[in-house]
Order: C-alpha cells, then sequence, then structure tokens
C-alpha cells in the first residue's frame, strides 16, 4: 500500500540521506543530477562547481530534490522537495555553509576542499533550494 | 577528476541499476521520482499505475532517466538517458514487456503484478522512454 508521509517523515528523508537527485530544467527539457545537500529550515543548501546545472538554475530557478530509501520494490520511502535556487553570496554564510557541507560529507574531493574552504573563493558555487512544498510517500 | 564516459559504458549503468529517477516536467516545473526500467535497444522500459507521472508525461512527453553508482563523494558513476515517452498500448507487446519487468524485478507488488500479468488489464500504463541523447560521466 502506497501511503503519504507527513512532514516530518519527509525530513527525515532528506537529513539521512546520502544522495539526493536534483531536478531541473536545460532547454525545456528534464535534467536529473545526484547532488549532495543538507536540510536546514526551510532550505536545502549545496555546492556545485560552474557547469550545466548552475547555468539552467540561474535561468530556470524551479527546482526539485528527490531523495529515497529503497529496501527493495516492495518497501521503499521517496520525498520531493520543490522549491526554488537562489545562490549565497554573502562571503560569510558561504563559509559557513561550505564548513557544515564538509563536515558532512567528509570525502569531497581535496582540490574542491581546499578550493571551497576558503569561502571567497568563486570557482565554487553555494546554493541553496527555498522549499515551498515538500511532499513523501512510502510503499511498506 | 571528473571524465565522460562512453556510450557501451553508460549503457552498463543503465543495465545494473535496480533503481532510475526519471524526470519529467509537471506543470512547468522539474518533477522527479524513482521508478524501475529495462534497457532494451534504444528504449527504457518501465510500467506504472496512473498518476502525475503519467499524466504529466502524456502533456510533455520530454523525459530524462538517471541512474548513478555511489561508492562515496570521491568515487561515482552516473548517466542520464534523454529521451521521449511513448506508452506501449499492444496487448502482446504490453505482456512482454510486462513480463521482462517482472522477472528483473521479482519483489513488484502481489496485486500489481497481478493486474498486470494480465496484459490487457488498463490499470497498468507500460511505457518506455526512446533514448535521443545518452550522457555518462565518472569521477574516480
Amino acid at each position: 500500500m502506497i501511503k503519504t508521509l507527513n512532514d516530518q517523515d519527509a525530513r527525515k528523508l532528506f537529513e539521512s540521506a546520502r544522495v539526493a537527485r536534483l531536478g531541473c530544467i536545460v532547454n525545456g527539457e528534464p535534467y536529473v543530477v545526484p547532488i549532495s545537500c543538507l536540510l536546514k529550515g526551510n532550505y536545502l543548501y549545496s555546492h556545485s562547481l560552474n557547469g550545466l546545472k548552475i547555468s539552467a538554475l540561474r535561468e530556470n530557478p524551479r527546482a526539485c530534490v528527490q531523495v529515497d530509501e529503497i529496501e527493495s520494490e516492495l518497501e521503499w520511502r521517496s520525498a520531493i522537495a520543490f522549491g526554488r535556487y537562489e545562490e549565497v553570496t554573502n562571503p560569510n554564510e558561504r563559509a559557513e555553509v561550505l564548513n557544515k557541507l564538509f563536515r558532512a560529507f567528509p570525502l569531497l574531493t581535496p582540490v574542491e576542499s581546499t578550493i571551497a574552504r576558503d569561502g571567497l573563493a568563486q570557482e565554487v558555487i553555494v546554493f541553496r533550494i527555498r522549499i515551498d512544498r515538500l511532499t513523501a510517500v512510502s510503499e511498506e
């Protein structure tokens, strides 16, 4: 039976996920890539080097982030956060977000870490998705 | 180092994936859900009960399907197939696709299996994504 999960259970899925999938729109087409992100209040924080998803999100900021826990085809939970892409540009805020991301995901590449620990390095884009809708379902 | 994978390695990622994420566009917004699918030639086959993704794909057939193998933030592979949603309506072809899906994913819910083994049952939508572009990258 598929059932709808409440907001708290949806948030738990985001809190425990090691990897999420970000959906955005590139030239009118859906585009999905794996990301690491952290839920804090009403925002999902992440970072990226410049590339296709960043240029797409700058053009069309609507995004969704999906996480799941799949035990089998019989037992799974999936959550989706819909929201809007925003870039974090304040140096102090950038540094704070990056520190939290690196603590949560310690295996990030050394080069990226080195660049990013300096909150001023513009090579690293720090961004967040401002969540305006959160849905989750489970099958058990 | 992130490197581009060739077509054969991209296909291997689809062949070994137990779960994929389907991206489509719902009311102008990206929407991502987990699916089970099978790659055969130039098509990714899957099935679904009627719902949001099906109504969305009937309206806007552009889709992408993403799979990945993530060992850690340091070592991962991800592939994306871009293509177009098509419904499989021929009863024989529906039955053939469903049989292959149920062999590959034996834990699908009994109710769904029972309905779907009868290729004529209209409750189950059988569909495929006709791939027009396949990309994959790895970080190792």
